[in-house]
């Protein structure tokens, strides 16, 4: 936001009359899941009009190229709860003849990955908007490289869904991923307790033209078909987001673009990101507008971690581009 | 061990020479693992020396009438850790790429038991001795009330290994028990935590002639094999305690039959518990001592609960027993 409030005031500070409106939209409830941020859009689509909406919650591989992000995922937060005896009871006295809820959850969530870890909710993967040949072949350039993830996380293998590159199970593939595990006696040394119930947080990671609500309903409806007799089982919705999909053949786009090339010095790449940001769908579904991802973090940034900071190189890069972008944007604004 | 104590004191009020001699063996660390108590046997055998064994840490069912315990389970309890990447990651940013501890967990632990509940541990019963045709018949006079059980714990089915009645299982069958599941994040809430590491408490309930060493060094190879690439899995033991099976055609196992004729007014049942009282095996296995598991404890002193109890009944009728059962004892010590 600093860096298109700068844009704008440099602007001024040449005595120059900025070439756009800005409206700044902020945020703050997006580290504790945004409660209030899609009805706010919803009842304040008047307020909020606007030619385009750039969003900076982003970053860049490489702070010598540029990159716009086109796609971020979108999620449903779930809690699966088995319950089954009506208090905990003594492993010696009963274990045996009454089921665990601890074993009846991890029973029905081993059946959740096949053995090419696709995911096996019925009906999961139907909306999934397929990546065609192109986009394939475009995606190998931003790829992961496996040996650096190895090495970063200490990890002899990587993992997930056969058929698909690691660019692409992150960017333009969903996930059913165990977030929390709880069950039983979890402290120092032995309890022998036979728990009454189990639990397991649960998100998965949807692309579009996934919903938030529609994977809820599968996921609900397989636990419950799963769940063997003796317990009883909840699937309860915590948390929600939609998926983006950014066309980057788009006026809007094309300026974003020469604005990176004048500004950085250098075309951007575009990047399918694996992480959610829900206000992208909520600007394009409630608003209409097209979106824009411009971010100028780094990887080095340690954001949400001890010394979390943001370079000075990238502030001075991204102002340059966003003073051009304003003036690129109002062109597109005068054509449209 | 009032109860012996009492009987003890009752022929000395008398003015009678009681007809044996009394060794009284108090343990404090058994809800603790008892960790000390078979160091401590093995190193005061002598002290120890003694005809028979008696330990009143049992009850009955029904206070009309009396039981002895013929089998207890032995234990193996142990925690299996698996580990994936080296610290808790983003599950938007990493999430389908790597793989996921509390997945590959429940993947391994998912793997324990077949359709028809049987544990599927290669070599798990290779050691279990089998109910004959007579013990399966006496079995049935001591068998759990299906409909009893699942009244009082609020059960629509139980479970357990197929081909087994209530009381085999309980009795004289091995357990695979989950009694703990930890992994990432488990509060209030969404947290997509891609977490680095996941637990679960496992114990097994051992029948004669396993042994909770062999027990441990199978399943610790099976939750090698069964791990996947890309995480790693170590399975530790927490404590162990052997199963005992009494033979009840004994010339002292009679002596406590005839006590309880005498005392109670009733012949005693045999009953096969499915807690674990590893000093019985001890008693067995270091001082070849014949043990008789002579308890009057009732489901309704709520043990280990709030407001825990001992009948005055049952300690008045267990005096009574104990009374004869000493005469009786001295007649096969003489005997033998």
């Amino acid at each position: 936001m600093f860096i298109h409030l700068k844009a704008f005031e440099s602007y001024m500070a040449a005595g120059v009359q900025p070439p756009v409106n800005l409206k700044f939209f902020i945020e703050g409830e997006e580290e504790v899941g945004s409660k209030n941020l899609t009805r706010f859009i919803e009842t304040h689509a008047d307020l909020l009009r606007a030619d385009v909406c750039v969003i900076s919650d982003s970053g860049m591989v490489d702070p010598a190229q540029p990159a716009i992000i086109n796609s971020v995922r979108g999620m449903t937060y779930m809690e699966v709860h088995v319950v089954g005896p009506n208090k905990d009871l003594h492993s010696g006295g009963y274990g045996g003849m009454v089921h665990n809820p601890a074993l009846a959850l991890i029973q029905i969530l081993s059946k959740m990955h096949d053995a090419d870890n696709h995911i096996t909710v019925p009906g999961f993967y139907d909306e999934v908007v397929a990546l065609s040949p192109e986009e394939r072949e475009e995606l190998k350039k931003t790829d992961f490289i496996e040996a650096d993830l190895k090495s970063e996380f200490a990890l002899t293998e990587l993992w997930g869904e056969a058929g698909y590159t690691l660019r692409e199970r992150i960017g333009a593939r969903p996930t059913f991923e165990i977030n929390g595990l709880y069950s039983g006696y979890i402290g120092e040394g032995a309890k022998t307790v036979l728990p009454s119930a189990a639990m397991a947080k649960i998100s998965c990671r949807l692309v579009a033209n996934q919903t938030s609500e529609g994977i809820y309903e599968l996921v609900k409806a397989y636990v419950a078909q799963l769940t063997p007799p003796g317990v009883t089982s909840e699937t309860i919705l915590l948390n929600t987001g939609e998926p983006a999909l950014i066309d980057f053949n788009t006026p809007m786009m094309s300026a974003a673009v020469r604005a990176y090339e004048a500004g950085w010095g250098k075309a951007p790449i575009f990047v399918r990101e694996g992480g959610s940001i829900p206000v992208v769908a909520d600007m394009q579904r409630i608003l209409g507008l097209p979106v824009l991802m411009m971010g100028y973090g780094l990887n080095s940034d340690g954001a949400h971690g001890p010394n979390e900071r943001f370079s000075i190189e990238m502030f001075h890069k991204g102002i340059d581009t966003a003073i051009v972008f304003l003036n690129e944007a109002a062109k597109v604004g005068r054509a449209g």
